[in-house]
């Protein structure tokens, strides 16, 4: 095992893209930036929020690589998201991430052929995490995304058991009882970060010390005054608080809540310019952005210091 | 709205039976008695765990009845679960539980056809709450068993607008971002019970009054620690006592959790003979309790004063 | 084994009903004396298409008393499913049905709680199957609408091992595959109802000889067409007439084809009025029922003699 | 629109391997010549059967070179599956297959982020299809596979407005009516490639005139008697051998038929070396595969000149 150690909270950075589609890295050093004051400490590239599916092979290199260089100096750990359907192209992925200077390499399953069994997931984990055999790995557990839904107190034993490298989850799923055990066999050895941010303190009550989510690139501040709520034992503040991350999460799920609809809503709180998402996600015309913030404006969205 | 101002620990009894699986009412007033000691205020009749869809239309009847009587002067509310997929059966069994001093009458939704909109279930749960204008009506939420998964905020809204003895929610769903959102529009002047006991501390840190579970009927004791720890604000030690639970709870998962699994845990637990269960549930063998109960000497679930 | 001898077309009917929704037994016999004239020799009563969910316990038991009577002279069997989430109520229907004369009984399983294995459903099955050890006994397979998916083979070697009065199967599934395994292996001795009209050529190919639906409710002489052209071993008759089915399906489904759609084309097409469906399905607007019927006029269906 | 113009049997064919899991070109020649002795006349390249997804971008664009080269005079198309998650790298691979003079584009849609309208899968193929103008290009329907669930007929219908160069579909779903219906509408002018092998004939029957699948790689000759008999319109004839078919997946489904065991099956009846499949698919054993051989013989497959 190999503890990655993260702690706090960290960002799935978006892809921020040209009109035309390009990834446009150009402005990598102002969105890091913009997550340290946002006390974002950590960032989680290439996952579902950073469309890393929907980029090419090389594009998810080239983000692999200019990420770290963002983060150098600024931020703790960069996490990079390596999963594919092809356990070639993903350890390839793997390994040039680490050649990079990723601090942690995390992969989800491979979700066109599905992994029949937890014996079948770590024989393809261990392959990947062979190759990176100094960083921690982590597994990325999300299966409303992939279709692959193992009992994550299991599959911990099973991969603690056989991958030397084995870091820890992150761990995607409303359910905080299967989060608790995992929390309670290896809480202490491995980092598990929660990945509802819309529940993360239930999360915080059960152990959890690291949170990966989206709503962090721009909702940062006020999800450390929830995880320094529950830090401190309070009870009260942390719900308070948590309850107003489920309002702006209904406003948006009004609109139809996806990683597009997130995105526009990033350019529109942060000031950077995160461009459009890629198809097949469905361009958000400026009038839904429009409607969102007035929306936003109603539950006093902005008075909350976000 | 009526509200029917549910509070703290509720229980959803299971059905006891005798071995040729007939129903044994002879045992309830013990149970009852036994609910009492372990802190449960209310019990949830004729429900899952109850195997409210295996009773025979007039044992639905029956039990009903039965629950009443034995409630009365030592439970604050029995509430009787009446769904089924005909709505005149439903009507029916409404109207019949009202009749015998039911304090609140819930439904599921139909679930062999599924309504397509929200507008159709208010439609179908509007004509089985006419028939007991009398008594605060709620809807029973449980979308892993009948597969109808509508926003709850947005059937709130529709059922308080269009049912004048609307009550609120039984809400059994793992969505805590969900609960919350009901919770701030209605929490004031409805009760939303939420059903997942594994993450009930979640729930009430967004503002949950009322509880009920399975599990409460021989984790009482053990719950309202929980439950208190909440209300007193006390993060820690929620979070430490709901950790236990969760690791309870993964015990069951080892051997397969279902209705018929957790009623042999409450006969083992609560030394009351709750018998079988029904068909299509599996018998559970004496070989499967001793094994439970050996993983839970395991996890020192006996020493928990549960 | 008991085989029903089912042969040729078998109607699901509909459920009669008057505006308030009351079963109105008083067409029965004009309707019987319709299915007749469509070359329908049997009926399957109190199924999906005849909303017997929907109905109540005791609707169930006088509109399989009713069908009997109403059949008796005209149809050469009335079969009468008896499935339930209670397995004392389905009992209690399947005594009922056989004391009032039915021909053969049929079950869908319960899908409230869901059999974990195709030895806990015989085990249903069975207990069923001995209420009336004198009435051939069907499975009803239907799992779009009850979510229980074994593999039919294998169900059918372990009813017919396990009940002595076991008939068959109503298959209503898409897998001609899985249907052609099944008619191989029992298709001399039991009896396997295909159920999907749209594709009931292709299940005549494989060895069906009984075919049970909604559509040849009206569009029975068209189907019977289908079927003589396949008893014929005419393939390019069997198929121009199936596509024209399929065209028919398409209109349905552009409207959004349920039961209750169902119900307004039946009674648009016969002339005898079926009344509306119960909650929760939603009400057909005549508008509806009008637009339906200019696209059928376009796709030429009133030319086919169907 | 750019009809394919493609007949009969296509196979899909199997990515052989090495030992080591590499891809074994060598082996092309002698199973191109292999696919033609079974009366196979076209090709489905780097589909499911070929573990398209699982190999590697690079491996890809070889596999599409090898299998171009390795069919020229001896098959009749070479069709070329691109699909991926990505966009861009899908458009390479397209533009890169059509290059090395690929006959037929195919593509999947994106299952990573799934369109929410026909609209937006519209977009994508769209821009997939313009890298390739003068290539007919194929959407490949496989929902069971993809989680993408569109009306065939719909799609059609707006990508044949849309994309100058639509071919048609591979159509890999057990719904026949609503291949029906795309036949009907678009069998005059393009090609819809039927893809469940074990329901071949009643698709022949509603229209189909070729056929894609993997069975095809080793019962050819079967399979070619079944679609001669249908285009001779002899029922019984194709009725008797597709029920062959039948037995035959039965044998496969009692082992957990995936493309695993159907490569492992594929390496016995051909004789030709398909080697290993890629995780996370589990190996076969020998002693499974000699299972296989015996209930194949209880079968009297052998007899059969597949």
């Amino acid at each position: 095992m190999k503890n990655p150690n993260l702690k706090g909270l960290i960002a799935a950075p978006f892809s921020p893209m040209l009109e035309n589609g390009d990834l446009n890295f150009a402005i990598l050093d102002d969105y890091v930036d913009y997550l340290v004051t946002q006390g974002v400490c950590s960032v989680y590239v290439n996952g579902t929020t950073g469309e890393g599916l929907s980029l090419s092979f090389e594009e998810r290199k080239l983000a692999a690589e200019k990420w770290v260089q963002a983060g150098k100096g600024k931020l703790k750990s960069v996490i990079i998201q390596v999963g594919s359907c092809s356990l070639r192209d993903t350890k390839a992925l793997a390994k040039h991430a680490a050649a990079k200077g990723a601090d942690v390499i995390a992969t989800l399953p491979p979700f066109f052929f599905k992994p029949k069994t937890i014996g079948l997931l770590v024989d393809y984990l261990a392959e990947v995490a062979a190759e990176v055999p100094d960083v921690p790995f982590m597994y990325y557990h999300i299966p409303e995304m992939t279709g692959v839904h193992f009992d994550m107190a299991k599959l911990m034993k099973e991969a603690a058991d056989r991958i030397p490298n084995f870091g820890g989850l992150k761990f995607t799923s409303l359910d905080l009882s299967e989060f608790g055990r995992c929390s309670e066999l290896f809480g202490d050895q491995l980092t598990i970060c929660y990945s509802k941010d819309e529940q993360v303190s239930g999360a915080y009550m059960l152990g959890a010390t690291a949170a990966v989510g989206s709503t962090y690139n721009y909702c940062g501040k006020l999800n450390n005054k929830i995880i320094d709520a529950c830090m401190n034992g309070d009870f009260k503040t942390a719900g308070k608080l948590q309850k107003k991350v489920t309002l702006f999460i209904g406003v948006l799920l009004d609109y139809g809540l996806d990683v597009a609809i997130n995105k526009a809503v990033m350019t529109k709180l942060s000031g950077l310019d995160m461009g459009p998402s890629r198809l097949p996600l469905a361009p958000v015309s400026a009038q839904t952005v429009e409607n969102i913030t007035k929306d936003l404006k109603k539950i006093e969205f902005f008075d909350w210091g976000q």
